[in-house]
């Protein structure tokens, strides 16, 4: 049937880890030719077992040799995986060992999530920063403008709600949102709510084009949707942005990590996050 | 002043894979030993040389050899970050080259961001499912949920709404909520919105204790938030899961990441999600 080469990503967790990474990896080849499979939560031997014979069967099936991208932390677990076939991409223990050598401590070898039990009020706070982003959504709650890390500006659909959720997990961002409409273009000045908040602003631009199908998608054939009415209210939103010398990103081209991350750098988000951390 | 061993993230793009991977190895030492910097989009000769004086300055500070966790494509500017005393773990090139014999194939080494352009679809229909999470959010519109893939059920700040964008972003997947009320308690049967569609229905659980500390941020000293009330309404919704072998899961302990994967895995998600791609 397929001929494509299996990948399995196989962790004792969720399988985030092996899955970034592995998805980096593997972007670097013709992806097409893959087939992938995520194995989660493999955290026994018995299960461990069952995940090979699952990579042996896809060999068979495939008449290729699978790869093994794995994140797995107990010593028996991983050996298990490893007594196969495949080509097997070992995270932890190829980086593991020369760390260990390079603090003069061992690792503390355990199954399971540190993240949580060992840094609660960090994961706290990321849930806060989450509730946050999504109160504030499309400038329901202005009074909470004075709590924001960065206030988000763009028209309808530029893309402040994910921006602002994604700031909030990624970086525990407060994010609040600031939509833009006629009103806003037809005075010249800045948004009233918005002038105690200057160095909290950052502008989200798009393609017209770009902004025109996501809208039609929304509210077909509309004013709202038109390509006329998306190109005015982009070139008035820039025009915004540029007068009043607001930072913007056009996001067409961006995915959301990529739009966040921007963002977290260029208002310099990253230092003040970890000194609060 | 700080003692801490400095640690580099260093990427051409946005960080986030190295931070990951990085996170995952360093969580296995006390991390409290470590001081983190992500530095984001070094991806000219120029900001490699930057970044290498920043990570030459903190060893002086700091004393102690730092550590360079990098993902940075583009072979000159990543010989330029390995010029440095640093213990590097570098990523790609650990791997990248054995994956290169195996599939006998040169990969394609381009700096940049391979995920939207290169599966521009993939990446839409994510968005699309955050979008869901949203408008479906707490069960504003019931309508939808013959759209949805699963159906979070769960008191009122169990952590229905940053599970099902957490769903949406991890594995695009459409998650709609219901929100579990005295009505619901009530009567001794199904919530007639949910009866046709039990197979997509998915509890959330919490320990009332924990309930009780969210909702008092929320809103303190309320009967809404009083523990006796968090205690009966948890009895009561584990009751109506169980009497209707509506699967659930006990958030207390899990991170976002673990609450969203336990479900992709017991639902059979991932595999529905694969195929979709």
């Amino acid at each position: 049937m397929s001929s494509n080469r299996p990948v399995f990503f196989i962790s004792d967790s969720t399988g985030i880890t092996a899955e970034t990474l592995g998805h980096s990896l593997l972007s670097h080849f013709d992806r097409t030719q893959f087939t992938e499979t995520i194995l989660s939560f493999i955290d026994t031997e018995q299960k461990a077992r069952n995940a090979i014979d699952r990579v042996a069967k896809a060999a068979r099936e495939s008449g290729l040799q699978p790869i093994i991208i794995e994140t797995i932390i107990d010593p028996k677990i991983r050996a298990i995986v490893h007594d196969s076939d495949a080509h097997t991409v070992d995270i932890i223990s190829t980086f593991l060992g020369p760390l260990e050598q390079l603090l003069g401590q061992a690792s503390n070898i355990r199954i399971g999530r540190p993240e949580v039990s060992a840094n609660y009020g960090h994961y706290q706070r990321r849930m806060d920063a989450m509730q946050f982003a999504l109160e504030n959504d499309d400038g329901r709650r202005l009074h909470h403008y004075d709590k924001a890390d960065i206030i988000l500006v763009g028209v309808s659909r530029s893309g402040k709600t994910p921006t602002s959720i994604f700031l909030a997990l990624q970086a525990n961002v407060y994010a609040a949102n600031y939509p833009l409409t006629d009103d806003d273009f037809e005075e010249a000045r800045m948004p009233k709510a918005l002038e105690p908040y200057r160095n909290k602003l950052y502008g989200l631009s798009i393609d017209p084009k770009r902004l025109n199908q996501i809208r039609d998608g929304r509210k077909a054939d509309s004013d709202y949707a038109s390509l006329r009415q998306c190109e005015d209210e982009v070139r008035m939103a820039e025009a915004l942005f540029r007068r009043f010398g607001i930072p913007f990103i056009d996001t067409t081209r961006l995915s959301i990590e990529e739009i966040s991350t921007r963002i977290i750098v260029d208002k310099g988000l990253r230092d003040r996050i970890r000194t609060v951390n």
